[in-house]
C-alpha cells in the first residue's frame, strides 16, 4: 500500500534521537541522550489536587472538563496565558504541546519551496514539523550568543527571502545558548525590514538558574509567533502548549487546529490552568526545579573528563560539549557515541542537530535526567570511552597498535 | 500578514455548524443543533477514580502519566484497543480523538488533486480535515442503508479512481443511517478490485439501542483504516481516539503524528485505559447510556410536528428529518432554521452536510443534548416555526397576505 502514500509522507523522517533512544533503554545504561525533563520535578501532588478540583467543579455533569470545548482553548487558561505573556487572551491559541503549534504554523504559512531559516545547530523536532510542508530549509549559524544575525543579514542582503525564521532564544536545544539582547533587537529589525515572521520557541525560558531574563523578541516587533508549553515547568504528559500569534493569523491557525483535532484535551487544560494561576505555588515550584537543574548542570560540567570541554549553562536542560583536537584529525562525535554505548553511557552527537548531519566534535549532554552522582559516573564513563577511542584512533593513524 | 498564508490556509473554512453554534448560545434557546454527547452520560465518578489511580500508580515521580511517552500511544492502552478490535496492538495508533486520525490519514495519503469519495450527506469534520490536503472530493449518495455502493460501482466503472473512500457506517452523522451488510461487503470488494483504501469512521457504533451490531467493513478486506474514539462512550474532553491501520501504513502515520504533536496526552490515555479495561463497569455504563439515548430518540421522534417526518433511529445521536412538500415548491430547510431560531429552537439544515450546500428539505436533529421534556418542547416550537413559515411562504407564492 506504500504506493498510495502522499509525497510528504514518503519524505517524512523519524527523529534520529528518538531512534537512538530506543537503543539506550538497556539495564545499567546511563543516559545523557534524552531531552526529557527530570521526573523528580513533576509536581505530582499538585497535579492530583488540580485534577480532583477540576472534576469536582465539573460537577455531576462534568461539562467543563469533559465535554467538547472551544478550538481556541479553555477560556480561563487563555486568560491566564494572555495575562502572563502580556498579549491578551484573544491572541492565545492553546495547542497539544508547542510541537503542535509548530505544526500548525508550518501548515498555515508554508507552501512547498517556501524558505525557512533554522538555526544550526537547532531543534530537531521543529525541523521535522517544518519538513512535512516541504519548505526549503536554510541553516544560519547559532553560536554561544544564539542565532548569528550578522550572517542572517548578509544572506538577506544577498537575496534570501524567508517566510519564517525559527529560533529557540533561551537555553537552546541542543546548545543551551541564550540569544544576546542586541541580536534579539537585530532579528526583530530584520523581520520588519524584510517582512518575514519569527517563530520564537521558548520551552526553557522559565528554567533560568543564573543571570537575568532577557526580553522576548516579541518586545521588539509584532512579527512574532511566540510558543510556550507546560512541558518543562509542569509535565510534558499533559500535552498543553500555546502560541501567541499576530491577530491577523489567529483565524487561519484556529481553522487548521479545528481540522487537526478539534481542541486540546479539556481536563489537561483545566489542570494546567489551576496550577499556573496559583502564584504562590508556582513561585515555590519554579525555585525548587531551578535549584535541581542548577545542581545537575554544575555537577556534570565539573565532572567532564580531560579533553571534553563545555561552558556551564545558565539554564535549561543541556550542556553543549566539544571534544578537543585529536592530533589534528577531524573528530566525529558519532564515533565517540558508539564507543560510549559500550562503556555504558549514551549521548547525542551534535551532527544530529544539523541540517545535513555534518560530522563534528560537538556533543549534546543532557544533565536533566540523572542526579548528580549519576552524572559524575556518566562523565567518568565518557572519559574512559574517550580514552579508548583516542588510543584506537592514535593506533590507526600511527600504525602502532602498542601505543595506549 | 495574510499575504504570507499558505494555499491550504487560505482555503481552509470554518465549520458552518461551529459558526451556527455560536449563535444558539442564548438564554431559553433549545438546541437540537449540536453534535455533542449528553453530559449526563459522562462517567464523572469513574473518571475521577481513574485519574487518582493513574496518579497514584505514577508514584512520586509520576513518570507513566506525566512524562513524554511513545508516539504510538501508551502500551497498555494499545494492548486494550488491539484486543478490543481484534487487530493487535501493533496496528493501533492512539490519536487526539478520531479527528486527528482523519487529519493524519489525509496527510499521509493525499497529494493535491487526489480523489476522495465522501458520503452525501456526510460528516463535515472529515471534509474539513480532508480539505486541508486539497483533494478532489467526490460525493456519492448515502441513503437509509448507508453509502450507495451501486452508485459508487458505476462511478468506478466509468473511470473514477479514488485513493480513499470515507464512510461512517454506524448511525452516521448527520443521517443516523446504518450501512447494510451487503453494502459493507460490496464496498470491501470494490476496494480490493480498484485498489483504494476505506476510512471506516465509527464513533457511534457502541451507541446501538435497537437491533444487532453489523460486522465492521474490516471483516471483509484489509484495505481499511478503522477509526474509534472514547468521545461518545466516555467523554470527548479526554481527546483520546485511535486508528487501526494496515501494517504498511503504520510507519508513515506514526512519523506524521510525531511531527504533529509528539504523542497524545499521557494522563488522558491512562484514564481511558483504566476504564476501558474495566469490563464490568463498561457493560453497566454502556447499558445505561444506551437507555438514555433510546429514550431521547423515541421522545423526539414521537413529538415531531405534522409535516415533519423521520424514522426512529436505532442508535447514535441524530435523527434525520424531512419537511413535507410545500404545495410543490422546493423547500429549503435553511429557511426553516432561521424562523426556528426566532421560535427558540435550533437545528442544522441538511445542506450543511453536503459538498455544495444544495438547498433541500432535510434537517439534522440531535436528540442527545436535551432530556425528553426538553425535546418535546423543542419539537413543539419547531412545529410553530414550520406553521409560521408555511403561512408566510403561502402568502409569498399566492400574493395573498391574509391567508394564514
Amino acid at each position: 500500500m506504500e504506493h498510495l502514500l502522499a509525497r510528504r509522507a514518503r519524505t517524512a523522517r523519524s527523529s534520529v534521537i528518538r531512534d537512538l533512544l530506543t537503543l539506550v533503554d538497556q539495564p545499567g545504561m546511563l543516559s545523557l541522550a534524552g531531552g526529557l525533563p527530570a521526573a523528580e520535578c513533576f509536581p505530582v501532588d499538585r497535579i492530583r489536587q488540580a485534577a480532583l478540583a477540576t472534576l469536582e467543579v465539573a460537577g455531576p455533569l462534568g461539562v467543563g472538563a469533559l465535554q467538547y470545548g472551544p478550538t481556541e482553548g479553555d477560556s480561563s487558561l487563555r486568560a491566564t496565558l494572555g495575562a502572563h505573556t502580556g498579549a491578551g487572551a484573544a491572541r492565545v491559541l492553546v495547542t497539544a504541546g508547542s510541537q503542535q503549534a509548530l505544526d500548525l504554523i508550518a501548515r498555515a504559512l508554508l507552501d512547498p519551496g517556501d524558505v525557512v531559516v533554522v538555526e544550526r545547530p537547532g531543534y530537531v523536532g521543529a525541523i521535522q514539523a517544518l519538513r512535512t510542508c516541504e519548505p526549503e530549509l536554510v541553516g544560519v549559524t547559532a553560536d554561544a550568543d544564539g542565532l548569528d544575525t550578522d550572517e542572517l543579514a548578509d544572506r538577506l542582503a544577498a537575496g534570501l527571502r524567508p517566510k519564517l525564521v525559527y529560533t529557540v532564544p533561551n537555553f537552546q536545544n541542543p546548545s543551551g545558548a541564550v540569544m544576546a539582547e542586541p541580536r534579539r533587537r537585530a532579528l526583530a529589525d530584520l523581520a520588519d525590514r524584510y517582512g518575514f515572521l519569527i517563530v520564537e520557541d521558548d520551552p526553557y525560558g522559565e528554567l533560568r538558574f543564573a543571570g537575568s531574563a532577557l526580553p522576548s523578541i516579541a518586545a521588539f516587533t509584532d512579527r512574532v509567533l511566540r510558543l510556550g508549553t507546560v512541558s518543562k515547568v509542569l509535565a510534558p504528559g499533559l500535552r498543553v502548549g500555546w502560541v501567541v500569534a499576530p491577530a491577523a493569523l489567529m483565524g487561519p491557525l484556529v481553522r487548521l487546529k479545528q481540522a487537526a483535532d478539534l481542541h486540546t484535551g479539556s481536563l489537561a487544560q483545566r489542570i494546567a490552568d489551576d496550577i499556573l494561576r496559583d502564584d504562590e505555588f508556582m513561585a515555590e515550584h519554579l525555585q525548587r526545579i531551578r535549584a535541581v537543574y542548577a545542581e545537575r548542570a554544575a555537577a556534570l560540567a565539573a565532572a567532564l573528563p580531560p579533553g571534553i570541554t563545555a561552558a556551564t549553562p545558565t539554564g535549561g536542560l543541556f550542556l553543549w560539549a566539544r571534544v578537543a583536537d585529536h592530533g589534528g584529525t577531524a573528530f566525529d562525535a558519532a564515533d565517540l557515541a558508539a564507543v560510549a554505548l559500550q562503556h555504558g553511557v549514551a549521548f547525542v552527537p551534535g551532527a544530529a542537530f544539523d541540517l545535513d548531519d555534518r560530522p563534528g566534535p560537538a556533543l549534546r549532554l543532557s544533565f536533566a535526567s540523572l542526579p548528580p552522582d549519576g552524572l559524575r559516573e556518566a562523565a567518568s564513563r565518557l572519559g574512559r570511552a574517550h580514552q579508548a577511542l583516542a588510543s584506537t584512533s592514535h593506533s590507526a593513524f600511527t600504525g602502532n597498535a602498542s601505543v595506549a
